[in-house]
């Protein structure tokens, strides 16, 4: 059911957002990679680096954003026309994002598959399988920058 | 618990963001203020103006970003002297917010009990009910901004 939900964001969840000043849209996106990141490298200061001790409670409140941000539909601030513009700062979206649907849906929906599973392990309070999972997590992550964002 | 959380967020959080500089804590929340104000608007726009269809799971998932955010201990991102700096921007908290810690906190835990909240009647699907629980959601974040967000 979450992948129609992501399916569908990336194809015509226009009346979601049909109102988003493009700007808008790229400022909101950035926010939402940014927060995730912030909530990535929590987890990866408690359960890979061991620089924070281990708290299961901050590691699901973690892994709860970044699955809450995955099933929200992000596909649909990615309006055609916003490789190019401004948010926070300029859009570091690559043109090849429109032209590759089916590979941006796949990098999409294992991006929302691999958030769901984080939380679920989060849940659990199991280190060694937390650490494996945002090994796989930061894989779904990666796969996107690759393809799709520009570098600085 | 969760109130221990946020109550703990909001004072002693230093170990979990020790690390980062003051201008990443601004945007970080900058971040998940915009992104949380993304999907508060998901939910008006469906329950509350009508501009939308309604849908269920799209309306549970904006819930889940706004509970995830709200308890995600972002009082981790307050250290003290970061009303001055910028993060995507000049940050727009007032020095108040390190003087008043009891009414930052009372602001906070309701904040964080509002947004449980919102979730759980999201997951209902009871429109009338998300769109009470909505208007409350809402004077939980003008509550913050009335007193420790400055004007632009
Ligand atoms: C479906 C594609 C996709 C996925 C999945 C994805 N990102 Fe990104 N990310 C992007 C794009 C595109 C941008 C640039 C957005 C813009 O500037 O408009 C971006 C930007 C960012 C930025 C902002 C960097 C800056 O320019 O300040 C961070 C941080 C980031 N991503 C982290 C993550 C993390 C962490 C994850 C996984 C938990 C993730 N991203 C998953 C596509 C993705
Ligand atoms: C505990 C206090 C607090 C709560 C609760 C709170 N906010 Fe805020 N909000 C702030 C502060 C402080 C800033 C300014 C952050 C900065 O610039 O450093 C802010 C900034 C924002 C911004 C960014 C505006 C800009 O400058 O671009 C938006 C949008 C926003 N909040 C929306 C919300 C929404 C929606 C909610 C509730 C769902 C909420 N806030 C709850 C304190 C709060």
């Amino acid at each position: 059911m979450r992948i129609v939900v992501a399916a569908m964001s990336f194809g015509v969840a226009a009346g979601v957002s049909a109102q988003m000043k493009p700007e808008d849209m790229i400022k909101t996106r950035q926010s939402g990679y940014t927060f995730m990141a912030w909530n990535m490298g929590k987890i990866k200061a408690q359960v890979v680096d061991g620089s924070v001790p281990f708290n299961k409670d901050q590691v699901l409140a973690a892994a709860n954003v970044v699955a809450a941000v995955a099933n929200s539909g992000m596909g649909a601030l990615y309006a055609a026309g916003t490789d190019k513009g401004t948010g926070w700062k300029e859009t570091r979206l690559k043109p090849e994002f429109f032209q590759e649907q089916d590979e941006v849906r796949k990098i999409a929906m294992n991006f929302i598959q691999q958030a769901n599973t984080l939380q679920q392990v989060a849940a659990t309070g199991d280190q060694a399988a937390i650490k494996t999972q945002f090994g796989e997590m930061g894989k779904a992550c990666k796969a996107c920058h690759d393809k799709y964002r520009r570098e600085e």
